[in-house]
């Protein structure tokens, strides 16, 4: 596979957070992106935003691609109805699920659709806000965007994808529908739902007590605060993937509270152990920064007073002394304004960063 | 209270990571510190990383306070013991769990102990990390130290239980037993439980599955790398108060469970909107930064190269705008080397920021 770029014009249809966003992106690289969305005024800021023009009155648009990114209930008869009036077009779509999708497509009641011309994709670069106000051109960058080709797909219709995908700066994956749906429900459906509940458990929690919330409770929450009519739409979609694993986790959690309610009982402590223990190996599974193998990382914590300045100086200093950072933390304390920064490093550069910094009086906490 | 500080000498015992760093941390300002350990070769590294002194042969010790960090399910028994031994001393624990341990004091077979002089901690400093090796003499600064004296103890005993967690640098919150328990189990407790299943559920991803790995999964599997065998303890001493907690996680589960096994059925889609909902309305609840009201902060997005020095200009750059930064995280990618720094700042300082930035040349993602 060897994509070249796109030359237009592209049809976006759907104009959220992901459609303004490929349009912003596209009309970056001076590509003729026409939007089209259902509601007129959602159309009409993606215009103002520069995401792409309204179709001319009268104009026979040929476009090269389209895009569907309209929620997922109506991706299918979307695609579908694309695949008919755009006869020499591709035809994409963006939805976080793909089996069902396909499905649809495959199953339409009306004319059969030329699924050559088709072929699913789904950029991973969702985020907790929404609509085409918080889109932007960048959204794409570095990030995993997973083609999922149905057998049906041509090879210039999967070349065609790609290059979206590359002239949008993202990092090409091929999945089958079915693989991806299985990924997603695990790497992201699962997670989502998990936060939420552990979330909802604080709707009635006294203040007093939340005053004790840790890095913790904050790392394990923080994607709760997701879109729910967006969620709506992802979980009922890709029900039949997740529902097994959620039962997985009933599983687990039913043994862990039938353990914790006879806490004495022979074994419970090796049940007890064994839940962190599991944990423990499959959060060992989840690949390093670059999706390269996970480096052993060392890490080493710096105590900073928080005003303006003072964790750049720091990072300036550890640029000097020539160390890179590969990942960096910041600790929050309750009723105090002191902050702690964890950083991690190459193992082999750490003793002299803590040498070094040490010397030039910073307060490293080993 | 107006607590002074400590005079010694201090009896410490146990020597794991929260006794060693209460060793180290007394030390630095001057008091003697005596470490007292049923593992010799714990006590000798405590000993050999400065925390303080082993008892001297035949020496009379008459210590100011004793500082119980033996593991929780010993802590009672320890407790007594030294209140019997030392009749002036005052003594605390620093167990992470304290309902049960007042209990087993005031329960206890033998002599009735004074409970007088005994008041019950929790310093909230725990880390993945664990062991004297682990122990650092600032672990304390700026994080929670919960007092939860007992009806029985004295004023005497809570002043010096106070000068304690301030001359080590904690913020002091004074709770009962009981609300102690019942909020750890909703802040601490629960959240370790919900992460350790999430991630036991990868152990049989394939990795190319977990190529999709984003933020959202390793926020909330972060602290799944806990240390199982404090976790077995932690668990089972505070069973009586996480298990209705588990019970809720185990309806709402099973709700959504029901939902997703029938997604298209009449409140289906109503049933997964307001678990995400409710998700939404706990997580607003969790604090802000340092402990005072959660502040609307404005959050924006920079573009940085993935070499030293970059996140360093970038902060140095933003300070010399003179603008606080309140949180930073990295935003990983995989197969690029290339990062993102999202910053939230305080809300009237984003635009002069975004434009200031922009025109230095950085690329800001709006």
């Amino acid at each position: 596979m060897n994509p070249t770029h796109l030359v237009g014009p592209v049809l976006v249809i759907g104009t959220g957070l992901l459609g303004a966003s490929i349009g912003l992106g596209l009309r970056g690289l001076g590509i003729d992106v026409v939007l089209q969305d259902i509601s007129p005024s959602a159309q009409a800021v993606a215009v103002d935003i520069g995401a792409g023009r309204a179709l001319r009155s009268g104009e026979q648009l040929q476009p090269e691609l389209v895009v569907v990114a309209s929620p997922p209930d109506v991706t299918a008869s979307v695609v579908a109805t694309a695949l008919e009036r755009y006869p020499a077009a591709v035809v994409v779509d963006v939805a976080s699920v793909k089996a069902a999708v396909l499905a649809d497509l495959q199953d339409s009641a009306g004319p059969r659709p030329d699924l050559s011309r088709y072929v699913g994709t789904h950029p991973m670069a969702g985020r907790e806000r929404s609509g085409p106000v918080a889109a932007r051109a960048e959204l794409f960058t570095s990030m995993p965007w997973v083609l999922c080709p149905s057998p049906a797909s041509s090879a210039a219709a999967i070349k065609t994808a790609s290059s979206l995908a590359i002239d949008l700066g993202a990092v090409l994956f091929r999945f089958t529908p079915e693989e991806h749906d299985e990924a997603v429900a695990l790497v992201s459906h699962l997670p989502q739902v998990m936060s939420s509940l552990v979330a909802s458990r604080l709707q009635d929690v006294p203040l007093h007590a939340l005053a004790l919330s840790g890095n913790g409770l904050r790392d394990v929450t923080r994607i709760a605060a997701s879109d729910p009519s967006l969620w709506v739409q992802i979980l009922g979609a890709n029900a039949d993937r997740l529902v097994p694993v959620l039962h997985g986790v009933r599983t687990d959690l039913n043994r862990i509270i039938a353990t914790l309610e006879a806490p004495t009982a022979p074994g419970a402590r090796l049940d007890m152990a064994q839940l962190i223990s599991e944990g423990n190996a499959g959060q060992a599974r989840i690949p390093g920064k670059h999706g390269g193998p996970r480096q052993p990382y060392a890490w080493l914590t710096v105590l900073v007073d928080d005003r303006p300045g003072q964790i750049a100086r720091l990072l300036t200093e550890i640029g000097e002394i020539g160390v890179n950072v590969e990942d960096l933390r910041l600790d929050h304390s309750a009723g105090r304004e002191a902050g702690m920064v964890e950083l991690s490093v190459m193992p082999k550069k750490r003793e002299t960063l803590v040498q070094e910094l040490t010397e030039r009086g910073w307060k490293v906490l080993l």
